[in-house]
């Protein structure tokens, strides 16, 4: 009946965490009496005894139906994110919309304007694919100093993944005769917003998907329901959600999403526009701030890794704050513009640590410390910082956000 | 503004299905007045406007603690079930479980024996693996001739896909000192009718889990929360929930369940024992029975294949009974153990016509017709059907169960 722990830590291989206590016993636990449980049901939740829950402030004077929610990254498993904490971000509040009534018009240069219903377009042929969808504002807080104290969801919760189902873009633009001359497409919602994103003609015909499923079932009310646009890999905003029409066009519409908002204004006062592309990052979830160690030992280490561009090929973990980097684990599906979950075993020596990962992709490009991407990008921008997050391990245990070092 | 459907018929590729009547529009839909939606939350539902339920019959004389239910099939989309749609079968009800106070102990032929809390097995190396589960009475009605009337969800729906995360269970194995004699571990539940079932000692060190997590939340309390035993490709029932304690020893327990129940009877009366395998199934699940074509036409069709021994190869159809067999495409990602999508188009005639799929495995087998199981296996049992499931159109477009040709 002894505690195992100090056989846990004399004997053990390296991933024994010494977290980790367990009490030894001889013989099968005493059998309680047992209840009969709950009937089977139409259609389940989850356990009263959990209460992982997307992130918001509520004391903003940002009105809640115009702001966002984040992911509780410390707490997910594996690569799909429960749809239930997919991130949120709106403009105008999420509109209850009719799947009977609501129809995608395509309109513009193109020879023959077409308008679907909902469920026309599910009899179209689908395609379904696991991918990550995140903000471009995800971890700006970070560009001019975060806080000591936030956490990996107040940072980063602003990126999820799921399985997403939907009729190829580029089967309906076929089916409405694009002319030559279209080069964009702008793409409005139906939210009081009328949110909207020109999208170059390029990515329309490459692997855009008009989506109406998210993780199996129907899109979430949150996602866009009944449909969105969803461009794999581009900022999340470009994928514009309760998707009403479609115009074809020879320019790019300027609208205030992509002129006022969502554009990066660089050092010397001009901005970049129509940066799409969400580029490799990675982050070490567990542990990570607001987490405290329980002394020297071995601890696992896991985070996620993605990419705009393609599928993650490495991730590397330094625990020296950059002077060496040691090769963490991918764990299988390695799925290209997915989150990749990746694993390493610390054995941490009790003293005062700053740990890190960074990944790379298959394009070759390495996610780059915080400081050299403010040397080429300044810090006048909200959006599209994929800096390496640091985690500042304090020798009591207490971990917090380390990109202040 | 003429309706597009004749020029759809006319002028489009094969994949533009006739059931796509779509509206012609010149210009812009009209833009109603639209309010305010609904602000940001913590844990997302999906749409009031969305009913799709698993299936469980409420005239039943069983209870329905000890009773099932069945995925929708025919309303899921790709590869991952939505963990409210899950497939259940419950042997007393689903338990409420404190996640605070539950153990796991491991005992018998081990050096070391061991009990973990919830929380120290969170702390270990973890893997997270898409992985089909399927109940060994899936399909049972079709063994003696299915009804006419029945749907893909209520013959077929004790099968799902889920990203399972947990421990592996040889990690566990070896904290503990298993013993050179141990070839067999009894898994026993917390529910109240001691689920329990004997598993091979190489699965249990090959690719077993001991799973914590489901499509990147914890378990549902239905699928075992707070921790299941997860047997990759194994029949569902082997796939202890609410697993407490895993006792090493040296012959199988033979216990109820896998003495009276869940052994395969065959025709000579002797019965088939840990039959744990699942062996590859597909199925038509859009459009099937229950379903009306529109007339002569072009149609989608799509469904799921999985296999309990690797991945899916090929998935074929056939159209005319099975006198031809045509490939199917193979939509992306095909993993290892898991439901794999398929998708195929069909020119439909508009006569009677009996359609079916079929699918191999990396193993080099191949689903078999009813029939010939049934010449091998008899009709005495319920369990293992992997049959082809057929389904037949007939001139008026209504679908119908085909088994019975």
């Amino acid at each position: 009946m002894q505690r195992s722990r100090r056989w846990f830590l004399r004997a053990s291989a390296l991933w024994s965490s010494a977290l980790v206590a367990c009490r030894g016993k001889g013989e099968a636990p005493a059998a309680e009496p047992r209840a009969l449980g709950a009937a089977v049901s139409p259609y389940g939740s989850r356990s009263r005894f959990e209460k992982a829950a997307r992130f918001f402030n509520q004391n903003t004077k940002v009105p809640l139906e115009e702001a966002s929610s984040r992911t509780p990254l410390h707490d997910t498993y594996g690569i799909i994110t429960p749809s239930s904490l997919h991130f949120e971000r709106h403009h105008s509040g999420v509109p209850e919309i009719d799947p009977a009534t609501h129809t995608l018009t395509i309109h513009g240069l193109v020879d023959r304007p077409l308008e679907f219903t909902i469920d026309e377009l599910k009899r179209l042929p689908s395609v379904s694919r696991i991918h990550f969808l995140e903000c471009s504002g995800n971890s700006g807080s970070e560009w001019r100093g975060g806080s000591a104290d936030s956490d990996v969801q107040r940072i980063h919760g602003l990126t999820s993944c799921s399985e997403w189902t939907g009729v190829p873009l580029a089967l309906l633009l076929r089916e409405c005769g694009l002319r030559p001359e279209a080069t964009w497409i702008l793409a409005e919602g139906a939210d009081a917003s009328k949110h909207a994103r020109s999208i170059p003609i390029r990515k329309c015909l490459a692997d855009a998907i008009i989506a109406y499923g998210q993780n199996g079932e129907p899109l979430r009310p949150e996602q866009g329901y009944p449909i969105r646009l969803f461009l794999p890999g581009w900022e999340g905003n470009s994928n514009v959600k309760w998707l009403r029409r479609l115009e074809a066009m020879d320019q790019p519409a300027m609208t205030r999403e992509e002129t006022s908002k969502y554009t990066d204004l660089m050092a010397d006062g001009t901005a970049r526009q129509f940066t799409f592309d969400m580029e490799p990052k990675s982050l070490i979830t567990r542990p990570s701030g607001g987490d405290t160690l329980g002394g020297a030992g071995v601890y696992e280490l896991t985070g996620i890794a993605w990419s705009g561009r393609g599928a993650i090929t490495r991730v590397e973990i330094t625990v020296d704050g950059g002077a060496t980097w040691q090769a963490a684990e991918l764990m299988t599906p390695v799925l290209p513009i997915a989150h990749t979950r990746f694993r390493w075993s610390w054995k941490w020596d009790g003293r005062d640590a700053l740990i890190a990962s960074r990944c790379a992709d298959d394009t070759g490009y390495t996610q780059p410390p915080l400081p050299e991407l403010i040397k080429v990008r300044g810090m006048n921008s909200q959006y599209h910082n994929n800096g390496i997050q640091a985690w500042k391990v304090a020798s009591d245990g207490k971990i917090t956000n380390g990109n202040r070092g």
